[in-house]
């Protein structure tokens, strides 16, 4: 359960005991905050020994950093793999919107790690993160901005714009939980019409399917 | 300083002492979490002993409620007293919007611990804010269906609508601080704006001054 959960979470991190030590990591930080957890608590639920801990994260903020880095890879990857394969600011805004929703209700957990304990990162790794989230803004402003210039979107500031439009996905990991009325997927698909209306969208282009 | 800020934010708390820790309390949680915050931490931080912490607050997560009530109950009072002053769902939402957007903003290290700390309340406690929730929850809800009740919004499911408006200003909590480009005033103007246009309020009631 655990084993297959994490490998879901981290395809791309080996060896399997590296995943179990940044479940554990998540579990621990999500309940308790990073703070008040040590690589003893982490290493524990896991299983292992700190020592053994320590073979695949030299400290409890390299493993903090570890969860956070791949987190903001994975929704800026969703954000640039959009862009990739839409060219229309619309429907680019609306799967954003949709991707980027699901994944903060699927992985509301780990969300809430990488979205609520950025200030605990040393400033070198904070900052490495911190150009990720630039990069995942950016992209939004752009196409935000682009619509507008198109005359598709009609925004005051498509810096507020983006923010807002982050914003709506970010705070699904902090009150989503399994008990949540609707599915990841289908409360995608609804704040992507919610986001289409907001930034003036034409009512004929906010049709999903 | 400290002292006029703390009544500024608590302003129906008596004696200033409780007030005093109370701030020292939300700078320990919003900046190490508080489970790794001590009573100790929070007296020493407001000047005091351990004892005369106790002399207010029986213990840290009465000093949590604290916080967390008065926060709940200050953004109720936002809400209500729109409702009490304002009929129509339009203004009712824009006010409520540029209210409790300016708040997050304005109180943004108070909010997190408010919004995010919420968890760590023992049951009873929990219990009581929760309520606090579910009541402003309703009112935002409740508005915006008397809304699409009169054909001025066009909502496909107001609850999700309501957690959405919600959501955006909660979040507001996690980003903004003094750095950001727009006043908190401002910043709830811009956000009005947004929420009545993802509502589908008419173009022309959407018009701020």
């Amino acid at each position: 359960m655990t084993m297959s959960l994490s490998a879901e979470l981290w395809p791309d991190v080996q060896p399997e005991t590296a995943r179990r030590l940044m479940l554990a990591g998540v579990e621990a930080f999500a309940q308790r905050g990073y703070h008040a957890t040590t690589t003893r608590d982490i290493a524990g639920a896991a299983g292992m020994s700190p020592a053994a801990l320590y073979v695949h994260f030299p400290s409890k903020a390299a493993l903090l950093f570890a969860i956070s880095r791949y987190g903001h890879e994975q929704t800026l990857a969703l954000v640039e793999n959009v862009v990739a394969k839409e060219a229309d600011p619309v429907a680019r805004i609306r799967l954003i919107v949709e991707d980027f929703v699901a994944w903060h209700a699927r992985r509301h957990t780990v969300a809430r790690v990488v979205q609520y304990e950025l200030q605990a990162l040393p400033e070198e790794e904070f900052e490495v993160v911190a150009e990720l989230r630039r990069r995942i803004e950016r992209i939004v402003r752009e196409v935000i901005a682009a619509g507008a210039a198109d005359g598709v979107f009609t925004v005051a500031d498509p810096h507020i714009a983006a923010r807002a439009v982050l914003s709506l996905g970010v705070d699904v990991a902090r009150w989503y939980s399994e008990r949540a009325r609707q599915t990841p997927t289908a409360l995608g698909k609804e704040y992507g019409s919610l986001v289409l209306r907001m930034l003036g969208a034409p009512a004929e282009t906010q049709v999903t399917d």
